[in-house]
């Protein structure tokens, strides 16, 4: 049953550079249907959340360029809830942006914020963490992250240690946070049994998340809440336009939750995947008896196994003795490289952008 | 200086299957700019022998289907210079039907029949070899066939076990022929030395051939000789349609070559590659530093090497950690594919007929 102050905010203004050549800064990673089943990742996330509050209580944060490819996907929001940062001034802004803008809405505004473009397999067992997580905040000034039990060493992921003991229910305290480690560092985290993965999924108060934001990063609160009567109306978006290029570009994770003292989090399990790599698509998506992912159209392969292949519905591939590769076909590009690798892909559109500009990006 | 009786004979019929995915049914291998240069094999291949006679003694034969692809890329033949056969009967047909054809322009005809496809590196020696051969087949009943210096044990190709005296000048007897022979026999014909590609390149008089075909293969000459009021007025095509698909399906080496007793060759070095595959055109072309062939227009290769890799020119091409493939990318085709395993993509075009029909074909 949907409480009236629950909120959330889908993060969507990512560009999914570790996802290219599918994921371009024209159309990133939350609008591509990557699965291949027919919604893209922002609307399965937007589906997702209907379980927890009513489509109007649904905000979007993106960045400006990505308005209308968000109302093409969500066509049932209205414009007040997309959320639009002039600058790519990473999440701590844009947290803040949205919990002035919702705490002017709503003083008792509860809170989810939530990547757009990830996957979650067990919706039922999601819904029910996140619900358990809103009862906490509602009744205590709580900062909350859901924590997802690691099944491998990764350092691609931030790690939360946590007291074994709850303080109520489901609910631990944070001891700390340890950004993506060295394998060795992982490796022990795992066998400790100490340490869950952080997901990147938040839920508080918008009142007790600006207490924090004054006690620990006060300058973000300064800049984006100087005048704070342009929020809801027609004029916000030239304030925010005005001023959010002047706010630190800084992580939530830096700006509060390593510094704060009332951080918690729940040990939740529900087939979680952050796609942040063609990699996790691949270990996350429906394999062959050879354990290759393809969307391909006609196609001929001969000694193929545990590769990634994507190309146009109608282009024929035939691809003889590969293993273990991402083969990503696009009108305009082709790329082949090795799976193992794929945190590569990165540095190549970087190195992309100094060779060819923008026109790959 | 061109000799009046001096013809070439192009054969330009065939589909080159194993060039695919460029090379396809509607454009074979003959009709590209295979080396990227800016002309056709085709083109290449007819001004090489403009050195050998006038323009209008060259004669392309081909089948009907490319009737227009050879005025486009040989503009300034005649109509009356394409023999087009109206089904694929293999070679000793249509080399048939080139020299009934040329018997009635003129009975002193002394005929070069090369294929289309083919290319050589050094011309001036490939028209001294032909000339040594037309000066001999000129005052001779003898069939020659240019024999190629081996430089590997190559089991694609057929061999010429020839005498090493000479019967005049360069010109020796040819004792037989071995056709794409293990291995290991391979080896052993390198190193006796007695042997030599025969790369398909045939010099005789017309008369001579004539004869060679009413002892050995007297069926062919009863289907095509038939009517010869026909050939060079405007119901050739309609009979050669009418009377080609009776002739035997059969090579002009089975045909004759391996039976008769006048077969020469002359042992010849022009820098020959019968670009048969791939491979041999990773072979034959232009590679960077690291071994690898490219047509690509924009790129970034870390750690490719020994590959061959064609992409149409505005296509962004990234490939990490490759070593001796073929990757060729066509508008609706990609093939990936081990270079060292190129004969196999004949058959591979055989299973793409097979599944997919002639779609990509």
């Amino acid at each position: 049953m949907p409480n009236n102050n629950t909120y959330v905010a889908i993060m969507a203004g990512g560009v999914g550079s570790r996802f290219w050549p599918a994921s371009r800064t024209a159309r990133p990673k939350q609008f591509l249907d990557i699965l291949g089943i027919g919604k893209s990742l922002l609307r399965m996330t937007f589906e997702r959340f209907l379980e927890l509050c009513p489509a109007e209580n649904i905000f979007i944060v993106t960045n400006g360029i990505y308005r209308e490819l968000v109302k093409e996907h969500l066509p049932e929001i209205s414009d007040n809830q997309i959320l639009c940062e002039p600058s790519r001034n990473n999440t701590a802004p844009c947290i803040a942006y949205t919990a002035l803008k919702l705490q002017a809405l709503n003083p008792h505004a509860n809170l989810v914020v939530a990547p757009s473009d990830h996957i979650i397999l067990n919706e039922a067992n999601f819904v029910k963490s996140l619900q358990t997580a809103l009862d906490f905040t509602e009744k205590n000034n709580a900062l909350l992250t859901l924590g997802i039990q690691p099944t491998r060493p990764d350092t691609g992921y931030g790690y939360i240690n946590y007291t074994k003991t709850p303080v109520e229910g489901e609910v631990h305290k944070v001891l700390r946070f340890t950004e993506k480690p060295p394998l060795e560092q992982a490796k022990t985290f795992l066998e400790s049994g100490d340490y869950l993965w952080n997901a990147g999924i938040f839920i508080w108060r918008v009142e007790s998340l600006l207490a924090s934001f004054a006690q620990h990063s006060n300058e973000i609160l300064t800049v984006l809440g100087a005048e704070p009567e342009h929020y809801n109306t027609p004029n916000e978006q030239a304030y925010i336009d005005r001023v959010y290029p002047n706010t630190l570009s800084i992580s939530i994770d830096y700006a509060i939750m390593e510094k704060a003292d009332n951080v918690y989090t729940i040990p939740s399990s529900f087939g979680w995947s952050d796609l942040g790599t063609w990699g996790s698509l691949h270990a996350e998506a429906e394999k062959d008896e050879k354990d290759n992912v393809t969307n391909l159209g006609p196609n001929l392969l001969f000694n193929v196994s545990d590769c990634l292949l994507r190309a146009p519905k109608d282009k024929l591939v035939v691809i003889k003795d590969l293993e273990n590769y991402i083969v990503v076909d696009e009108d305009d590009i082709l790329l082949i490289h090795p799976k193992g690798k794929e945190q590569e892909i990165k540095k190549i559109t970087e190195e992309l952008g100094l060779k060819f500009g923008n026109n790959f990006l």
